[in-house]
C-alpha cells in the first residue's frame, strides 16, 4: 500500500463526505491530495475505486491464499485465514474504515458495490470447500455454501459492530471469537456420517429426556462403549 | 402476474439469449410480444427489469409477511416461508427460470444485480430476528445474521441445483428439506443458554466416548433426568 494511494483515498473519501459523492470529482481529489490528477488514475480506474478498499488485490491474494493451502489441512482453517486477510483491508487504516462507512450509509451505488464483492468472496470459499471436499454427496455441498455463507455473514457482522464502536479494539480477535462459534456450529451439521477415528458426534434431544433414552440412543447408533 | 407481463419478460429473456443482452432493445422485446413501446414502459423501468423477478415487488410482500407474522410464534418460521414466497418467483415458470439463468452466466452486470437482491433478503431476515429476538447479547445478533445468511445460502443452493436439472421436480420440497438443516444446525449454536420448555439442548463427544461420561456430563447440565 503506497502513501500516495493512501493519501488520495482519504481525500477521496473527505470530500465524498463534505461535498457528496456525486459531486466530487477525481481532479478535486487530486488537488486535495496535492498530486497531478495522472497520477489518480494511476492508482485508481475511476472514483468509486478510491473510496472503497481494493478488493480486485484482495481476490487474487485470498484466491492464492487457497490454492496453495496443504490439501491435508482442515479446509474451514484456509477460509478463517481468508477471512482475516479481508478483515486487514480495514482493520490496517480504522480511521478510513469509519469514515468510510459514514459514506457508505449515504451512497447507495457503494453499498451495492460492497455486497456484490461480498457474494464474490463468498463464491471463492465455497468453490475452495467444494474442490477440498470433493465427491460429497449434494448435502455436503449445501454443507458448504452454508458454511462459506456463515463465515462470511460474521465476518460482515464484526467488521460493522467494530466500525460501530469506532473501531476500538482488536478486531481480528473479534473475528477470532466469531469463527469459533461458526466453526463449532458446523460441526453440528445434521445427516452425515464420518468413519473417521477422530470425528465428532452430536446429539439433540430435549431437556428432561430420561438418562437411559439417551444411553440407549447413543449405544444404537454404537457412538458410546458401554 | 399479468399474461402482458410474462410474455414481455420471455421475450426479453429470448432476445437477449439469440442476440446478446446489450443488442436487445426495449423496441425489439416489445415489438417481439406484439405490444407498442410503451406498453413495454408502463410494466418496466428498463430492459434490466424485464429480465430479472421483480424483487422489488417480492421485498414488499416479504416484509408485509415478516410484519404481519405472531410475535409469540418461532420467528425462523417466518424466515422460512419468506424464503419460500422468493423460490416462487422461479418456481411459478420453471422456463424461464432455466433461460433467465444462461443468460445471467452470461452477463456479468445481472448476474451482481442478483447478488445485491440478495443481500437484501438477507438484510431484511436478519432484522426481522434482531426484532423478534430483541434484547440479546452480542452473541444473539452475530447468530441472527448467521441465521439469515444461512437460510439465503440454501435458498440459493436449491435454486441453483434445481435449475441446473433443468427445473425438475418439486423445488419448494428441496427447499423445506435444506430449511430443516439449516434450522437442525441453528440450534446448535454453541455459547446461548435456553430456559424454555420446549429447548433442546445439543451435545457434541467423540464416538467411543465412554457411557457413564456422557451421562455423567448431561446430569452435571442438568439437561437430563436419572
Amino acid at each position: 500500500m503506497s502513501h500516495t494511494r493512501d493519501k488520495l483515498m482519504a481525500a477521496a473519501i473527505s470530500l465524498s463526505l463534505a461535498r457528496g459523492y456525486e459531486e466530487t470529482t477525481a481532479d478535486a481529489i487530486a488537488e486535495a491530495a496535492g498530486v497531478a490528477r495522472r497520477t489518480f488514475f494511476r492508482y485508481f480506474r475511476a472514483k468509486e475505486d478510491a473510496v472503497l478498499p481494493d478488493h480486485d488485490d484482495c481476490l487474487r491474494r485470498v484466491r492464492d491464499l487457497l490454492d496453495k493451502v496443504d490439501p491435508g489441512a482442515p479446509p474451514l482453517a484456509a477460509i478463517k485465514r481468508a477471512a482475516h486477510m479481508v478483515l486487514a483491508l480495514y482493520a490496517q487504516d480504522p480511521v478510513t474504515a469509519v469514515r468510510r462507512y459514514d459514506l457508505l450509509r449515504r451512497v447507495e451505488s457503494l453499498r451495492e458495490r460492497e455486497i456484490t464483492t461480498t457474494g464474490r468472496y463468498q463464491r471463492v470459499f465455497a468453490d475452495h470447500l467444494h474442490r477440498a471436499e470433493a465427491g460429497g454427496d449434494a448435502g455436503a455441498r449445501l454443507r458448504h455454501d452454508v458454511t462459506a455463507a456463515a463465515v462470511v455473514a460474521a465476518h460482515n457482522h464484526v467488521l460493522r459492530q467494530w466500525i460501530r464502536d469506532k473501531a476500538k479494539g482488536d478486531v481480528h480477535a473479534r473475528l477470532d471469537a466469531a469463527l469459533v462459534s461458526v466453526e463449532a456450529l458446523m460441526r453440528g451439521w445434521p445427516g452425515e456420517t464420518t468413519a473417521h477415528e477422530d470425528a465428532l458426534f452430536v446429539m439433540v434431544a430435549r431437556p428432561g429426556t430420561p438418562a437411559w433414552r439417551v444411553v440407549q440412543a447413543l449405544k444404537d447408533a454404537e457412538l458410546v462403549r458401554a
